[in-house]
């Protein structure tokens, strides 16, 4: 049964797996005992530290073991900022982080610090320069991903990480979605990673602080993983994490080149096979196995089960597959289509046949969601159209709704006339005007209406 | 090879082992996801939830996994310290709680808060009584461990519970050590514990906060554990960590039996086999695997590792086996011999011959130990004494020093002559009352010196 879904959680690896299985028996004592269980899980943390350290490219004691990458990354942020407090309380953040990194920017907000969130172009890709014109003379940290967990965009790290450097601002990497494939080039403060994303177990995250890189651990104090990590070590996962490091960094060139063949695959081929579909994200500057899409009067929910039903496991940052009830930030911070979003992650190992078979099974499956939605099919709007303007009240319908009743009433006004849409929901702000352009039809704008927004539409061909 | 250390991590016990290795195949995608893989996780970590909770004590959507105990400790203490932050800033805790909680208590006086260390008796039990006056219109929360970690000694848990119950104060209770062998009675109001305490994997603590006990979680917002503990669950981990705490609660009552009758035989054989020797912790109530005892005339360090080499693993709470060269906080709080200090805790199903061989081993063991030192033999200063008056300078030296060179100089003096220890070691200040007790001499007290501290003696027989 194909999973598709390595970028939340990858299977666990089979060097991992012996690994943990090994540390279950060596390495379950406490590494700061002396008795001989306790210097054998010692010898244990210590190699996994180094082996770590060495993929990550830093020195081992400047890396420490976290729970999470969640929590690296809301415990590196917070010794960062408390590090650097006498400089500032900014932080620089790109708009498409990490929930784990925008939460974080909340915390300091509502502690009175401040954030800006540098935008993004609608391939979801930060642009060096404006992520430097945000850096302040009372920046604390500045965090930006290597890669977008949601798109695959490879952020330009290297000229952003040398930008900070000059600004003297500390750079924190968050590598959870690419550190399996490589090291992060350039000259980053700190970095992030979460182990089950490159087929380690969960429970294991990585924070890495360079040597001269100001840091003051929040929270009680603990003399575990120097003072920034506390709880007792959980070492065979650990063990496990850093094994598996090891091993797919040795595959990492060439199944990377063979999972981007498979993506390549999977971008070309899915808007030849499925009408009305947004392939996004970075099409070169990408992660090797994760590639996004989204198609137009689907319902995310609907076709994420009606692909789990084909045995396929995918993932969707659409607004309906949220208990949010908004369309994933990133899509929403590239201003690209939402409804029907399907994230495709390939796990190490994934046969080029899953892929066929995917190939095969989407357009059929598409097809079904939107009939049953009752989707419009045909790309122009056929008839002439006599009112010259009408208003659709989609108030209370959720996403992809809005603009299916979009889509049907397009043709009844004439081309000139508008059409304005009332709607409650987060995903028509983003999912109209997509609509608009992929339909070459003009986005008026937006303004709030008594209940809800009305969003207006010209005709234009 | 006996390790007798199972207060500080139990072996893996085979259930949790088992339970690990079959989650590790069906529970490393991510419960929140709608797919098979992410369905599947979640019914997992639905039943572990379901199942501790029922050990526990509370309904299962009071209860969290977070990543230690420690980490359930830290986040327990600050939510309701913040969910309580209108009422006061006052906490109230033993003053032989665990470091994570001492450290949390630290971080609030930081922070502008209070903390009243409630003291405890020899035993290292505190008294209901006293627990109770520290309670104060602005307590915002009061924290008492089950049972302590270091001398086994059970606390009046239900009486401060029924304490702070009329005083409108929740209670957290830390359980680490107690929670394999039965639910903690009476009326807490949140609780903590460790499952690598009772033979669970390393990575997992609970968190158990009763429905309308004011609770906000601090940091970062994070959707996983009711917004409690952030970051991707360690499912495996926790599925093992559940199943195994429900296999060792089905044989508490008997192997706990079995390890009571071994401890008690630890506890009353040790002072009849090795000289100067005192068994501390309550006699009676107290965990049924876990007994203390401190040797005078010896160096814990060295003698850890003497039983290391004999076989045996075993901790301490002396000062010279921890980083910061003070005796343990709770042999201090207890103010007992900490010179020699070992703590046996028995995982379940240790052979009563490990503990024979133990007891056979230990009195060589100890021989040679203060041997190596040129301890005094015998008990009584043999001499007559002519000065009336010495000053002995163990400046520079570390424990069991300054009380070697006390015992060898207390002949010198005539009965009712004053000896003076100058001494820069912390356990100086506990050893030295605790040898005068032993010794049936007289402690007068202790004074600032130009360097370290004067402690003064009056030879009494």
């Amino acid at each position: 049964m194909p999973y598709f879904d390595a970028a939340s959680a990858a299977p666990l690896h089979p060097v991992a797996r012996q690994a943990l299985l090994a540390a279950l028996d060596e390495g379950w004592a406490d590494p700061a005992r002396l008795y001989r269980e306790g210097r054998r899980a010692r010898l244990l943390l210590d190699a996994a530290r180094e082996a770590a350290a060495q993929e990550v490219g830093c020195r081992p004691d400047e890396l420490v073991f976290t729970p999470s990458g969640t929590r690296a990354l809301h415990d590196g942020i917070a010794g960062a900022l408390a590090g650097r407090r006498r400089v500032g309380r900014h932080l620089v953040v790109s708009a498409v982080e990490h929930s784990a990194v925008l939460h974080s920017a909340e915390a300091l907000q509502a502690d009175g610090g401040s954030v800006t969130e540098v935008a993004v172009d609608r391939a979801g890709r930060v642009g060096p320069g404006a992520f430097t014109a945000a850096l302040r003379p009372d920046t604390a940290l500045a965090v930006l991903q290597s890669a977008n967990h949601e798109v695959g965009t490879e952020q330009p790290v290297a000229e952003v990480a040398g930008a900070c450097r000059a600004a003297d601002v500390p750079l924190l990497v968050d590598a959870a979605q690419s550190l399996g494939w490589g090291p992060v080039a350039g000259g980053w403060s700190l970095l992030t990673a979460s182990a089950h994303k490159w087929g380690g177990p969960s429970g294991v995250g990585l924070l890495a602080v360079r040597k001269g890189v100001r840091f003051a651990a929040r929270g009680p104090a603990d003399e575990r993983e120097s003072g920034r990590a506390p709880g007792f070590p959980d070492l065979p996962a650990v063990v496990a994490a850093a094994a598996s490091l090891r091993a797919v960094r040795q595959e990492a060139a060439a199944e990377g080149a063979r999972l981007r063949a498979l993506v390549e695959r999977i971008r070309s081929r899915v808007p030849q096979l499925v009408p009305d579909v947004e392939v996004v994200g970075d099409p070169v500057r990408r992660l090797p196995h994760l590639v996004t899409f989204s198609c137009l009067y689907v319902d995310g929910e609907t076709l994420l089960h009606a692909l789990d039903r084909a045995g396929f496991s995918v993932s969707s940052g659409s607004s309906c597959t949220s208990s949010t009830l908004k369309p994933s930030h990133v899509l929403r911070a590239m201003g690209v289509l939402s409804e029907g979003n399907v994230r495709v992650s390939l796990p190490w190992g994934t046969p080029a046949e899953d892929v066929e078979r995917f190939l095969e099974v989407l357009p059929a499956t598409v097809r079904s969601v939107r009939e049953q939605l009752g989707a419009p099919t045909g790309t122009a709007p056929a008839s002439a159209g006599t009112t010259p303007e009408r208003v659709v009240d989609s108030l209370g319908k959720r996403c992809p709704i809005p603009v299916i009743e979009l889509a049907k009433v397009i043709g009844d006004v004439p081309v000139g006339g508008l059409i304005t849409v009332l709607s409650d929901d987060e995903a028509a702000r983003l999912d109209i005007p997509a609509w608009c352009a992929m339909r070459d039809q003009e986005y008026v704008g937006e303004r709030p209406a008594e209940r809800g927004v009305a969003y207006t539409v010209r005709r234009r061909a």
